[in-house]
């Protein structure tokens, strides 16, 4: 079975690979919003392809392992690692929405510095970095210890949602605009959310215990 | 093997409970938005969680079932029913969401009567249902003619979202009240895409093709 072992490294090291990918596309998406760079929001947008392509590879993979699989342990890993590609590619749908909003809002004057968009891309992908490596690393606290991140991400989500609300109602030409930004806002809340589902299924893989809805146990990780 | 059969047949059977279950929970909320009904939006709300358990019970099985599973379309076909329960359990999170917007909706006089909100969900609940039913039946052309459905309430929402704008533009006092339709308007757009998620999975099963992603194969799906 050490051939077996050797594929199920493999299948690890392709799920980084897709992560590194899908990280790099976060952080181009918000670059091409913070410069106003038309030329490499449409990139990310077309780059997509490519998080797609990763997906389906990771599911193909991940079939032909489940017949070969000879332990319980085994097949939860494996259906863990197709979980995770599910959560990375949508990882990619969101930078490539982020990009299309970038484009809209070049077409009109900046409405403020972007501070708080990069803050939030920033810690969104430090989640997911961890998360990942706690994946492969086998590390359930490294995992748990993501999830609280989560809820730092949704805070500056709802401060900067109404900040906009604020400036819509005072200025109604700034409201295209400003829901541009309400999306990007989201989106970057929604990629904490799928590093939150990653660090979850890590904890559920090595713990056997499913912390991902919270009320239905007595677990101690924090309710929604 | 006929054990096997049987539970395979089980754990349709339970996906079928389970998108009653969504699907009940849709029309509730909408249910409650429409006649202000608070009680019923909270119902809703507080019921997210049997949808959870719901998802964890297939998983469970799931996984037991894969180690005894003797043929590779049997492996694929447990890994397609785990990515329908999950995608249910998200369409619950809409419901979900949906009505906490309704409780907020109903501090405030409406703001216009609903037409198009209902019926988005009654096309976005048909698609559901119709994915599902091919999923039991095994009827790849059934989920084929899902999916063209998808365009047909993403351009509602669309045009809700325009209009919507207009209002914000002309009466500012209505902004939050027009930005909770407007992400009701979109939950219900994802409700669709959660059911094309689920044909798509189907035809995928099926045909032992993938048309997830259409732009990467030479497919006749029109694309995103």
């Amino acid at each position: 079975m050490q051939h077996f072992e050797q594929e199920i490294g493999d299948l690890k090291q392709t799920l980084l690979a897709m992560a590194a990918r899908a990280e790099t596309a976060v952080n181009q998406a918000i670059q091409a919003l913070v410069d106003r760079d038309d030329d490499l929001a449409r990139t990310v947008k077309e780059d997509d392809d490519v998080l797609d392509r990763f997906e389906k590879e990771i599911d193909e993979r991940a079939i032909a392992l489940l017949a070969k699989a000879p332990l319980a342990t085994d097949l939860r890993l494996i259906t863990v690692a197709m979980k995770i590609s599910q959560n990375l590619e949508r990882v990619g749908d969101e930078a490539a929405k982020i990009a299309k909003r970038s484009l809209e809002l070049s077409q009109e004057p900046q409405l403020k510095a972007y501070v708080d968009l990069p803050r939030m891309a920033t810690l969104a992908l430090e989640m997911l970095k961890q998360a990942l490596g706690a994946f492969v690393s086998s590390q359930s606290d490294e995992a748990l210890a993501v999830i609280p991140h989560d809820k730092a991400v949704d805070q500056l989500n709802r401060q900067l949602h109404r900040e906009l609300v604020s400036f819509m109602v005072e200025q109604p030409a700034t409201i295209s605009r400003c829901l541009n930004l309400m999306v990007i806002s989201k989106s970057l809340e929604r990629i904490a959310d799928h590093a939150k589902n990653i660090a979850e299924e890590v904890v559920y893989l090595r713990e056997a215990r499913d912390i991902r809805h919270p009320k239905l146990g007595r677990t101690d990780a924090s309710p929604e």
